[in-house]
Order: C-alpha cells, then sequence, then structure tokens
C-alpha cells in the first residue's frame, strides 16, 4: 500500500469521524415525506464536501430526492469507477430503545452509534475519505471516478432507474463498487457476491364505518383486526414455508458447492439466537440459517395496527386494521408476479362483512455477481491490504435496488465491498459502526482504487 | 302525570341541556392516567349540582375514582331508591371522525352530540332534573333516594365492589334503578331485563430484543406479529364460532318462547348492515342476530399494534406485537374460567422463537333480571307514562358491572330504564342522545318515582 495515503488517513481519522457525526446530525429520513427539507440538506451537505475535497460536484435533481453527485478525470485512457451509495436513511423509531440519540453519533467502546452510522453515511464517507487522501497526497486520482449518492435507497430507489436512463451518458463507467453491506465477521472479510430482492405491500381490511360498542354489536360485525390476522396467518405453513400458491417458482435448489461453501463459514445458532434475544432461531427447520437468510425468499409482516392501543381497555369492533408486508426475493423470482400471487392469495382469504384494499409497490429483483472478473479480484486484493486477511466470498439477505438497475440498465459489472458487521443494527435502534471497519475500510478503498487502475489498464 | 311537575320539566329544558354541556365538556377518561385530575373534577361538580336540587351530597373516596354520592330523605316510612349511574367516559379517538368536537356538546338536527351525553352523563342528569322536578314543585320526594355517581364504570368498575361492601349500611335501599342501556328502537319503548358479562385481556409476543432488519435476519427469527396473528386466527371456527374449548360451558340454549320473543321484534338484517357500513351482518350463522347480541358471548380483538406504522415501509422483523382482546359473557358462564380458558388456548398456541404474554382482567358476570317483580312493573308503568307506549322487555349485549355487584352484594332487586337508541355511536365517535329521548326520559323518571312509592309502599 501507499504508505504516505495511509498516514494521511491514520492523520485524519478524528476529522473523518467528525464529519461522520456531521451527516449523522441531519435526520434524512426518506419514508417520511415531513422530512422531505432534511433529505436535500444532506443531499447539499455532500456536494459541499466532495468540492472542499477537489471533486466537480453537483446536486442533481431527480423526480423524487436529489442525487449528490461528484466526478473526478484522471485522463480519457484510465479507467472509470462508478461508486454508489446513499445518504437516506431509515426510520429511528422506537426512540425510546436507543442509548444516545439517533441523530447525534456518539462513540463509545471503539465503536459509533447512530442512525445511518453504517447505512449508509459511513460508507460513503469512507469512499471520499480514501479519494481526498489520494487527491491530499499525491494531487491525483489513480482513475476516473464518478461518485453517485442517492437520497431514496430505503424506499426502493423510486426515481434511480429513470435517473440512470436520463444520465446514461454522463454515468458511463467500467465498474460500479457498492459499499452498504456487511463483513461475515470481524474475523472473516468477505465479499458479497448475491443480494436478495424486495416487494412491499400495503394490506387495509374495512369493517364498520367507525368504531362501535362490541357490547351493542359483538357478534353481528365481523371484527378487521380478526379477519386481517387470519390472512396474515393462512400466509405460512407450520414449518414456515409461504403458502402462497407459485411463491417460488423459479427458485433454484441450493448446489452441493453451494452448501459446502455455507457449511465451511461457521455459525453458531445459539449465539445468534441469544445475540437476537430469541429463545431460538426459526423458518424452514430442513434448510440451513445461512441457506435461509441469503438464498431463500421471505415473506413478513412488518407493521400492524387497528383499533385501541391505549392504556386500559375499549371495548369496540374497530373500524379498520391494517398491515405492511414485504417479501425478500432470490434470483429466478419475478417480482411482478409475486406481488400479483400475494394479491390474490389474500383476496381470495377476505371473509364476508369486510372490505379488503391491497396495494403493492417497490420493485426490486434479486441480484447474483460473478466472482471471476478482474474487478472482484481487484477488489479482494484491496480487502486483503486493507484487512490483513483474503475475503471469502458469501451472500446477504438484504437488497439494494440500484444493484439490479446498474445491472440492466447500465450493464456495469458490480463489486461490493461493505465493512459493516452482522451485529451493527441496522434498520432497527442503536446502529453503529466499529470504527476499526470505518479505518480499514478507508484504507482498503484507497488500495481498490489503485488495484483497479491496474486491473482495467486498457 | 304530575302536570306541574311535567310544566316545569318542558320550562327548564334549555337549563338541563346547558348542564350536560358543562359536565360533558370535562374530559372524565377513567382508561387513561392522564385524566385521572378531570374524573375527579367532574365527580365534584356532579356533587355541586346535587347540592344545588336539594340533595345532602358529598364526594366520597374509592381505592380508585370518587363517587358523587346524594341522598335525600323522605321518611323513615318510605321506601327507598338508590339510583346508580357514572360520570366516567369512554376515551373519544380517533378524533378526526367526530363532527363536532367530543368535549363541546353541540345540538343538531334534535340531538345532541358529545362524549358521555347519553353513556352515561345524560342519563344520570335525567334522573337528577326528575328529582329537581319534585323538590322544587312539591317540596318535597315521593320516596327517599340514595344516588350512587361512579367514576370506573368504563373500565369495569374495579372499586366498585369493595365500595359497596364498605358503605352496606348506609347504601340499604328497597331498589336499583340503572339508566345506562338502550330502548329497541325510538318507536319501541323498552324495559332490559338481561345483560353480558365481560372480561379483558392483553396479550404480548415478544421476538428479537429490538426490531430487526428484515433483509439481515429474515428467514432466522420469527416475526411476533405473525405469531400473534396466527393465535388470533385460531380463536374462531369459519362460523364465528369461539373455538376455545370450555368457552361455551354454562351457556344455555335459547327458551322456544324467547325466540318467539326475539322473532316478533322487528330487526332488518340489510338496513342494519348500511347503518353499520358493512357489506353484511356476521356471526353465527345458525342464530338470530338478536339472539347472537344479547344471548351469545363473544371473543373480540379490540386493539392490535406492532411493527412500523408510519408512512412509507420500514423492512423490519419487528421486537413485538401486542393485542387487547375482551369477551362479553351470557348467563351460566363463569368469568374466572373463561379468563383461565382463553389464557391456556393462547399459550398452547404460541409458537416456538417468541415469548407470550397474556393478563387477564376485569371480571363481571352476565345479569338476568325478574319482569315479575313489583318495581320492574312500576317502571313499565312510568315508561308508558313518558314515552306514550307500553315497553317490552328485552336484552342488552352489553355490560353494566354494578348491576352485577348490586345482586351479588347489596341483593338488590334492580330495574333497568335506559332512553338511548342503538344509532347512539356510544363508546364511538359522534356519540349522540336524541333530545326527544332525553325529555321523555325526565318525565319518565320522575313519574317512576311516584309509580314506586305506591307499589312498594309498606
Amino acid at each position: 500500500m501507499n504508505s504516505d495515503v495511509v498516514g494521511y488517513i491514520e492523520d485524519n481519522e478524528q476529522r473523518f469521524l467528525d464529519e461522520l457525526k456531521r451527516w449523522v446530525a441531519i435526520p434524512s429520513l426518506s419514508a417520511d415525506p415531513s422530512h422531505a427539507q432534511d433529505v436535500r440538506r444532506c443531499g447539499e451537505l455532500i456536494v459541499e464536501h466532495m468540492r472542499d475535497i477537489g471533486l466537480r460536484s453537483e446536486l442533481l435533481e431527480t423526480l423524487g430526492n436529489p442525487i449528490a453527485y461528484g466526478e473526478w478525470t484522471a485522463s480519457d485512457d484510465a479507467p472509470t469507477l462508478l461508486i454508489y451509495g446513499h445518504y437516506d436513511v431509515q426510520p429511528a423509531d422506537p426512540f425510546e430503545l436507543w442509548d444516545s440519540p439517533p441523530f447525534e453519533a456518539t462513540v463509545r467502546d471503539g465503536k459509533i452509534f447512530g442512525r445511518g452510522v453504517v447505512d449508509d453515511k459511513g460508507q460513503v464517507l469512507m469512499h471520499l475519505a480514501a479519494l481526498e487522501a489520494h487527491l491530499r497526497v499525491d494531487g491525483r486520482l489513480p482513475l476516473n471516478v464518478k461518485v453517485v449518492i442517492e437520497g431514496e435507497e430505503e424506499i426502493g430507489s423510486p426515481s434511480f432507474e429513470a435517473f440512470l436512463e436520463h444520465n446514461r451518458r454522463q454515468l458511463r463507467s467500467d465498474v460500479a463498487v457498492i459499499s452498504d453491506t456487511a463483513m461475515f465477521s470481524e474475523d472473516v472479510p468477505s465479499l458479497t457476491t448475491s443480494l436478495r430482492g424486495i416487494v412491499h405491500w400495503e394490506v387495509r381490511v374495512d369493517g364498520p364505518r367507525s368504531d362501535v360498542h362490541s357490547g351493542a354489536f359483538g357478534g353481528i360485525v365481523r371484527n378487521p383486526i380478526e379477519a386481517l390476522a387470519q390472512m396474515i396467518a393462512a400466509l405460512k405453513d407450520a414449518n414456515g414455508r409461504i403458502a402462497v400458491p407459485g411463491f417460488y417458482d423459479g427458485v433454484m435448489a441450493l448446489a452441493d458447492e453451494d452448501r459446502e461453501r455455507l457449511q465451511g463459514l461457521s455459525f453458531d445458532e445459539s449465539a445468534q439466537a441469544q445475540a437476537l434475544g430469541v429463545p431460538q432461531l426459526s423458518g424452514e427447520s430442513d434448510r440451513l440459517p445461512l441457506e435461509r437468510m441469503w438464498y431463500r425468499p421471505t415473506l413478513e409482516c412488518n407493521g400492524i395496527w387497528g383499533g385501541y392501543q391505549g392504556p386500559g381497555s375499549k371495548t369496540i369492533v374497530p373500524a379498520y386494521a391494517c398491515a405492511k408486508l414485504s417479501a425478500r426475493l432470490v434470483a429466478g423470482q419475478e417480482p411482478a408476479a409475486i406481488k400479483r400471487s400475494v394479491e390474490e392469495f389474500l383476496v381470495a382469504r377476505a371473509p364476508l362483512g369486510v372490505t379488503l384494499n391491497v396495494k403493492s409497490f417497490s420493485d426490486v429483483r434479486a441480484v447474483r455477481t460473478s466472482h471471476d472478473h478482474p474487478a472482484v479480484q481487484a477488489a479482494a486484493r484491496a480487502v486483503e491490504a486493507g484487512f490483513g486477511k483474503a475475503p471469502v466470498f458469501i451472500g446477504t439477505g438484504g437488497t439494494i435496488g440500484p444493484v439490479s438497475s446498474f445491472d440492466r440498465i447500465l450493464r456495469l459489472p458490480q463489486v461490493l465491498i461493505g465493512v459493516g458487521l452482522p451485529d451493527d443494527s441496522i434498520h432497527a435502534p442503536n446502529e453503529k459502526l466499529n470504527l476499526r471497519q470505518f479505518f480499514a475500510g478507508i484504507r482498503t478503498m484507497a488500495q481498490f482504487y489503485d488495484e483497479l487502475a491496474v486491473a482495467l489498464r486498457r
């Protein structure tokens, strides 16, 4: 590794942390329309930061939240790397479960806590810190870069594909790097080569026009909570297998070599159950946990509400009940078909006496990427340099919509170098990033740019 | 009827309405501890009002909310009537569904709208107005009265039995009158002779220690919403019959004469469905709707919540899910046994991977009262005088805990003269009381005191 670059990174660790705290302080929640101005303000802050470190940068409008865009051109001959990340974050509630305020990033025990520290503000900053190190030490970058930091990843990137279509020429690149995933463990550096897709539904069951007295009308009016509970209960069988007809169409059985790879990775079920705080793990009992997490689809109820939720009791049959559902998809599943199957399944099970309304949205295919590409090999060498150990190839159960968009629209090979850890509590209270991962990640990225410049030299 | 008393009532109608508005303005919600001071203030207001009309009155402390107590002694020889009502009210949410503010009682189209106008502030005032009329016109009452207005009826009257035990001597009476029920319809004045009982449960299902990312952990962790939905779904069979073993123990089949009585009452199922805003009525299809409402037990989910309920989506497996359940009981059912059966049923169905917690509370037996008692006959004559038509005897699906307490502790015969109507939206937005019912109710009570003084003369 370039020791001057490594030295620069070490000398500026505290400043990088301070910068991350500034980013976290802006509650850039894309799911909640009341935070639209915060989202934009966060995009602007990142544009300014890119300018400060020496990139040409601007806020690019989309149909939704803007993109913080930056670029630096080494030469027309050099290969071009597209760096993708997102500056929007998940909601932070329930607030009372955070040990420190979610939007005041706080360092404790070698970790920084706050909403977005790892998903994905910290990992975006990792790239900008590595670019800054190269630019300050060498006055230049070893390749061309185009930095695309979006503001709608946590809501399924609804404007991103149109943005790519519209800016196809400007975004032309040789490879994309995405840092929005986790490593297998602190001791097992890894590169991710498969991601699950996602679709969402909102379900609403309407009963009586308004809440009615359960004494006066209990016995003659269908309870919408009960109706909704029956529909949700029907979605899976006793073994956790999804009961919706056609749901598993196109899902491939695990290959023997993949099963061996999974069996080679240590996974302590009881330690995992303890870490999650559950009596035991669940799911399809005839499959490996890592298979269930990476290579099997899911169907989850993410939220439910209806009737009286306050203190004490209120003896009503409620007017309505609602639920949010989402499915994680694997390679081979067609999002549009899954949407339709679940909708039809629910409609067929709506009991008499209530009215059902199902809306589906978001539409992200699962992606598997090859690990034979020279860019993936360059990434493996960079991770080894940054973390001191060769990475293993893993899957992830999460979804990064833009990965499938880059695949489909720009036809870009992609490298997923994430430095998160499985216990980072992303999308949950007390989200954190280990400082060791953060700083090793910055060194990895600095090395990755050098490796890639060589690997893709024309 | 005593035409001077009737004249006094007519002359003071507007003042009675103004008084009711003052009572409604105090949000005396017993279910919500944050309103404890409002509850007490409402009790004090009623004590003051009783003093103003000439009763000896005081606020009596209990283990919970105080009782507004008043009395007037005609003579030691006269019969004594205990008048029961409650000044606490149900919560008013969802506020946005009210056409006028719930705590600013508003007259529209011959009706007064507001939380508590009929359940039960308006019906309490009906008695106090009738007592006032007698006292102002005659300077005396035809019998002794003891007025007991409690502040915990809407939460199951937890302190009421201890209060009765403790004040057994002071409350000694010949009969109790309770005005907290509805008539069959505006055209069919009625007296209620059966009430359902009630028990409540709160159910909490805990999954992971905090909300976790549905991509990272979806497939290995049991979703607590799903687990709760499965338990709720199992509570009833497809025909709406409760599937909990032992639930129907002691429930008697409807007698032929009762069935004939029900069939003689007009009940338009499609009009009722339309009024409720549902496509059709539900419940046990092999039983009459009035049977289901009055003489069959229910088990309802009154509220449910868990996971993300905000705008957009949040892709989590939530940490927990909760539900509130309640059952309406009929004569023959033992509340303690019902509590235990439902708890055992839920515990037996809690899936692996989650932790279940079930609490039960409230404990009110169903009551059937005889209509042969001279006081019930006196009530029937009073209703005929007040409403111009002889009443029919009906049941009600609701629960009035104190009715069963009077029965068990004071061994008092009881008369239920309510003037509400089925479309009054009690426990719901836009609760109302028809002014015609209110004023006819005041006349009925004034007559009832005279009838009772004669009927129970020693």
